[in-house]
């Protein structure tokens, strides 16, 4: 059997292969484009960090990311590996966006996408749209801020916010919710004050709030109360974002004071991303015995470097407390290139010790099946 | 001459290989456990992070130290390589926590181990113990905040405490204590005032500081500067541990005030462990002609991984600066693992810069003995 | 054709092979020894951060740096590779500085420097013979502290201050000079207001600052600003560097506010050496469109292990954002072994992508143009 994660890569155990082939659980992702954007816009999403166009000196595409998109989804698209940039958009144009989409979910070889739906614009597909293409199954994760500017845009009064906020989450914990995310790292960053804060503080700075974006301490820091108070797994962006974050403030160190309140040591903590603070992350997850860390994103943004990233990522965080995400955000290209490279990465790093010795085949191949499916299925009973 | 830790390893000259196989000096260990603590108490134990218990969904067997641990230390308890835990929980449940002790503590390979007697429990072995089981000898580290919580439970009013603590660091010193340690890491973070106090400020913290657990900045950094008036070498707990200290507050730039005392600058200071600030403590090593460092604890921690952590070691601190340690405590498995996972990457990380020519073997095997032995014998006087 | 710089590397293929022999533009270097400084003295030049002399305990030589001297200039000096440090320093005695300075020089195989002239001894050489021994050109980046200082040792008038600083700037720009350069680090810190100075704080700091060494953070502020205006790429140094500088507060993610700037913003900035915070470089490269980071100086003194550092260089910058320097200074040793290091870790970095399939030859040999000179021609007009 080949993959072709595996093309050009050293040999690797059959039993090995055949795990990392598997169906993955993508615990974290949002939707993929299903109108044309423009290449501007395409290349744009090739950049996380940056809000502004591309330079008019460079393209996107000259990047780890860009060089993966050539390397790996233009044969999806019918182009041969490293096809140019120009030849790449001339087929994208010629497929359309759906198009596009329909030959690259697939490949990604997903079951379940567990989709962020606070951040939804009309470019990007629903939660069932993803489903059809890949031929998977979609859950969702409610994003805490969006939720709760959605009570204020409905006009919730300051005194009745609190139960609002709770009946919300109760209804997200019953209705198939599989777990929620914070976004503090956009909002305000980790050092703030994580005690639960007091119904009263919660109604005051609702009275300050207004209704715009939500970046007041307090109701951020109550969102992730509730939210585990319901028994929701709580996901936290962690590290490389928009550079609408200060990344001195998202370092997961930062979140000691969180993770030690009891109520949050009750349900799963999910650190997403991590980068460049994943070591410092995959010490949290050993110190912690309900924190978890994954290094989605930057899987995708460090292309044929990636290997390197799931090498560190596979220091000191127990294998019980890893998982897999792409955090893929419009392009399909994402969705289908953080599958593969996780497997490509996996396969070389895995491969190498399995070889040295180091670890046997058969730990490596149920270490592949944990943070690539099982250890999501039992943190999301999915 | 084949060596186990080369197993699975591309070949590398018989003159790196004979270095590395020569005896050790484990310059910062703690005793091994004498008593059987149970399987539970035994994963907790390959979890340095954590206090709490494994969380009922995983074993700390799945992960880095726990696959080492099979794969190293089941054939040296006559078990194949690789043995499930089970396998492993039951041959070592057959020999006796003395007889694995016996088992794997001469296959680390160490001639010295300088104990840190700090820490005592009446599960750990003597320094007397590990020396006769080891076929080696120990020498003795006292920990600073050890000794001046003796004085202090001994009633030592805080009039006589200064004369009471440079006595009890002279008697150290002439009595053939190789050197002082502090958990300044533990107690009150690095983020302190590190200039000497006056003596009357420390009979006033004397006076606010009771009986227990000393955590008052100005005890901790009183300790160092007599330990370095007495001409002892300071170690320093940096990085990586127990989750009761803050990893922010223990990042080793954080010593810059410490090591830009004169008194300090005149005794060498070790940097232990340092993970996931390896990189800065090198530039420290570099920077500061008294300060060395090692990377134990964290290349038993992060297993097959250690390599890389080894080579990131081997960047910037001159050779000279940089020792061997295990920082084992408890399970012997962790004694024997640090040595035998040192050996295997300096034998991967070395051997690829001999083969490509960067490093001549010579200078490799010199390297070798200088970490592994040399550099210790000078800084100790052993 | 072969190249010294892929002895014992695993084959490449010859377009990447070509492009790596092209010659470089080395965007941030000083000048060479020209005298005899006297093997002490030169060894201390083998390390960064001390301003110590090497313990009596060591020889510098003992660190990636000296190893690396040996292997790679030994034989530029008619020496077998890793000669000993004896052999090396009496062939270099022989050939007197001058000689070492011919013998080495023309191996960097660069075409044109970037000359930081502000930190100038009378040890050193001139542009002028730096350009005539490489067989290349050189331009002058102006170090905006050391201009500053000069004008207040000129006696200029706090009231005119700006306007003299502006003038000199202008006929810098005018004059060929290629750049600015900031050495904040050393001075005050990133952790300054970086706002715009109005010019009554300017003139009051200036009133408060004497003629000495310029640390006033308004200062150092106003003159990257001046420097902005005057349409003038900014280097900054980051990371790395002798122990007088704070490593914590030299952190790039400091320098948020500062790119945060609209004047800023306009020019391009160029983060020099990074070391160990490339990683954080390389998101702000992502995250803002006119910043730019190379891993100059580090590479020299990681030796064998620069390989790894560039590997993760190339992780988040996209490549057009990326440029070569040595930070050479003193040896002409530096100058050499920075250009053959880069070149020889980009050749096993890209390499291996590229044998791997990850990365296309074409891509390789373009990616490797860009950086050794492609993007500094486009930033500093060359």
């Amino acid at each position: 059997m080949t993959h072709p994660f595996l093309d050009g890569l050293p040999d690797i155990p059959d039993e090995l292969a055949a795990a990392l082939a598997e169906p993955l659980i993508d615990h974290h992702v949002h939707g993929c484009f299903t109108v044309d954007v423009g290449r501007a816009a395409f290349e744009e999403s090739l950049n996380e960090a940056s809000p502004d166009p591309i330079p008019d000196f460079m393209t996107q595409f000259d990047s780890q990311l860009g060089f993966a998109v050539r390397r790996w989804c233009a044969p999806l698209l019918g182009l041969a590996p490293h096809a140019t940039p120009d030849q790449y958009w001339a087929r994208r144009a010629e497929l359309g966006p759906v198009g596009v989409a329909r030959a690259l979910i697939p490949a990604a070889g997903v079951a379940e996408w567990l989709v962020d739906t606070g951040f939804s614009t009309d470019t990007l597909c629903t939660p069932t749209e993803l489903a059809s293409w890949s031929g998977g199954r979609t859950r969702e994760v409610v994003r805490l801020e969006s939720l709760a500017e959605a009570l204020l845009a409905d006009g919730v009064d300051a005194d009745e916010y609190a139960d609002a906020l709770r009946a919300r989450l109760a209804d997200a914990s019953i209705g198939g919710v599989a777990g929620a995310k914070t976004i503090a790292a956009y909002r305000c960053g980790f050092d703030i004050e994580w005690a639960r804060p007091a119904e009263a503080a919660v109604v005051r700075a609702l009275r300050g709030a207004g209704t715009g974006r939500l970046t007041d301490p307090t109701l951020v820091s109550f969102g992730v109360h509730e939210a585990a108070d319901a028994g929701l797994p709580i996901q936290v962006h962690v590290g490389l974002g928009d550079r609408d974050l200060d990344l001195r403030r998202v370092d997961p160190l930062l979140l000691g004071p969180l993770l030690r309140q009891p109520a949050i040591a009750r349900v799963p903590v999910l650190l997403l991303h991590c980068y460049p603070f994943h070591r410092a992350a995959g010490y949290l997850a050993q110190a912690f015995g309900n924190v978890h860390l994954d290094v989605g994103l930057a899987i995708n943004h460090l292309g044929a470097g990636s290997a390197g990233l799931l090498a560190e990522a596979l220091e000191l965080a127990p294998f019980a407390k890893q998982l897999y995400s792409s955090d893929a955000c419009g392009p399909p290209e994402l969705h289908v290139l953080g599958a593969l490279l996780w497997r490509r990465g996996m396969a070389r790093v895995l491969g190498r010790w399995v070889r040295a010795g180091d670890w046997s085949a058969a730990d490596a191949a149920r270490v592949v099946r944990m943070i690539g499916a099982g250890n999501a299925t039992r943190i999301y009973r999915s």
